[in-house]
């Protein structure tokens, strides 16, 4: 892939310019924030690359970079639970990055079976209450025999 | 300071228990999303520490980490943006938080002046448009004397 971004050339036009100049960290990722577009809940918090980025661009599809499979991955290649992108919004030092999407298949995001990540809030200091209580899915059915991508 | 958090035992129990495990990455920080709690408006995406996450538990006002500054930095100190904390979520994996807050002061949070962060969107592959349009405050005059905080 030969596209690239801009360069960075100074605070006052990564701040208050308008080319896209994403920074990306030093393992070469950028945060995302997904939001649903239609309800602007968080969906979730994930990271892009340049490429997972290009891609996302190119195809109108949210690409991610998975750190704990550690390659890039379409939102939605197993679960058919796919993002589609409707808003791309950028910070003021341009090193994250927000999704609005539309929610494809069974309109959920999270692999645990919750529409959003964020289905837990905390309680004086130490204990989550759950905030969505139902799962739109069935986990085990949706991702059988994939494994969790979450790391302890 | 002598509390801490629970230990991540098992990920069944990080993913769908009611104990508050954060996972802090290989510097020690976990990323935290900031939302008008009234609104639902994504203001910042910023860092916190178990320090300045205990800090934010015990005073109910937003404590951060500064990667650039490199210090816990209570959000409004120098402005008088301040954040009181209405609610905190944690996703799936437990590694990164929202912040749902009431704004203090002039009710923004940028340091640029807008009241989010999120104050640009992309249009095409390169090209940014303002979504905010006008300023809520001057950073010239709230942060007079203060390095800026975007690193290049």
């Amino acid at each position: 892939m030969s596209d690239d971004f801009g360069k960075r050339i100074s605070i006052e036009e990564v701040e208050e310019g308008t080319s896209f100049t994403p920074k990306f960290d030093e393992k070469g990722l950028i945060p995302v924030i997904t939001v649903e577009d239609s309800t602007s809940e968080i969906l979730m918090h994930g990271y892009s690359n340049k490429e997972a980025l290009l891609k996302t661009i190119e195809t109108n599809q949210a690409h991610y970079w998975s750190r704990s499979r550690k390659k890039i991955w379409k939102k939605g290649e197993t679960s058919g639970l796919n993002q589609a992108i409707k808003k791309i919004l950028i910070d003021d030092d341009q090193d994250c990055l927000i999704f609005r999407v539309e929610l494809g298949g069974m309109a959920a995001s999270c692999h645990v079976g919750y529409k959003s990540c964020f289905y837990r809030s905390l309680e004086g200091k130490n204990e989550l209450v759950f905030t969505e209580t139902e799962k739109v899915f069935d986990p085990e059915e949706v991702y059988e025999g994939q494994d969790n991508p979450t790391i302890l």
